[in-house]
């Protein structure tokens, strides 16, 4: 159950087979099926997750009515709304379940004790948010400067798994696109 | 010289007298004249800033030759390219002084000593890097989906003294609009 999480953390920091066992404590084991809601618009964010199984993806809908997908995440990667985590401030996000999932929940609350306890863990958290923003910030710069198709690239390298595991509108709401062009790109990228 | 960013390291951790005065030798003082590059593309940055004093912005050049401007920083905000620094990879940013500047500088070399030394900042650039992050997102959201003149206003709330500090054409360059668009806005907006 735990496995992967703790491969994670190793990768980063050394923990005593104590902390460790404290760490695998604080986090709340879930199955959830396909298609559920974690997080809605109005709540407020007050967890972190990893994706030990499975596959999620954090949208919004634009004033427009349009679904915009900001992120997914798959195995080994984490998922919040940080900026509703950390403000304490009602989210804009949804983030729902598109397969069924095994997840490991990192409460708000957990998180501090944890961090209270285990100050090690202050490390791993920072350079996954450092790996994080760098992601973030590579998305802005495509989303100004880049081409559908250069997106569309981008995005398969990001995710080479992903088009065989979800439906192609969500992977046109992330790539910003209708899902009719996302078509006409893939054809196109299939040719070369 | 090192008031503003002690009293920035103690809002989020307390440092005992030697760990602070660690902290401060692992800073390299700089003042910077206007118009100096402190970093282009091709380069590894290896360097994080925080600026004591004056304005730096952080814009890379497209694939069309346009300038966008990706974040300004004024005092007691931090500038680097993570992506660069953390992969020591060659960056695509260029990072300019827009007026004369004092700078702290921490070298990758020294961050690394410093945080061996004094683990109890990883606290600190964690929780800083957690409000980037939430900057950025909150950057690509409103990229992706809002009108120039939302974006001009949440730019205004952001950073309410630059319109009086920089140029005009910097502004418009974050905007992702042109200079006469910006004009027209601001126009549009005190006429409000």
């Amino acid at each position: 159950m735990f496995q992967a999480i703790n491969n994670y953390v190793a990768r980063t920091i050394q923990l005593t087979p104590d902390e460790l066992e404290y760490f695998n404590a604080m986090l709340e084991y879930k199955t959830v099926p396909k298609k559920t809601m974690l997080l809605q618009p109005g709540e407020i964010c007050n967890f972190e997750l990893y994706v030990n199984k499975g596959c999620i993806r954090e949208y919004y809908i634009d004033s427009k009515g349009a679904e915009i997908t900001l992120q997914f995440a798959v195995e080994d990667w984490w998922m919040s709304d940080l900026t509703s985590f950390q403000d304490q401030s009602p989210s804009i996000m949804y983030i729902e379940t598109l397969e069924d999932c095994e997840l490991l929940i990192l409460s708000r609350n957990a998180k501090e004790k944890l961090l209270m306890q285990v100050p090690k863990l202050e490390r791993m958290f920072r350079l996954m948010l450092q790996r994080h923003l760098s992601v973030v910030q590579n998305r802005l710069v495509k989303t100004i400067s880049y081409t559908a198709m250069e997106r569309y690239l981008e995005f398969l390298t990001r995710y080479p798994a992903l088009p065989q595991r979800v439906a192609q509108h969500y992977i046109a709401s992330y790539l910003g696109i209708s899902a009719e062009f996302l078509s006409k790109l893939r054809k196109r990228h299939l040719k070369k």
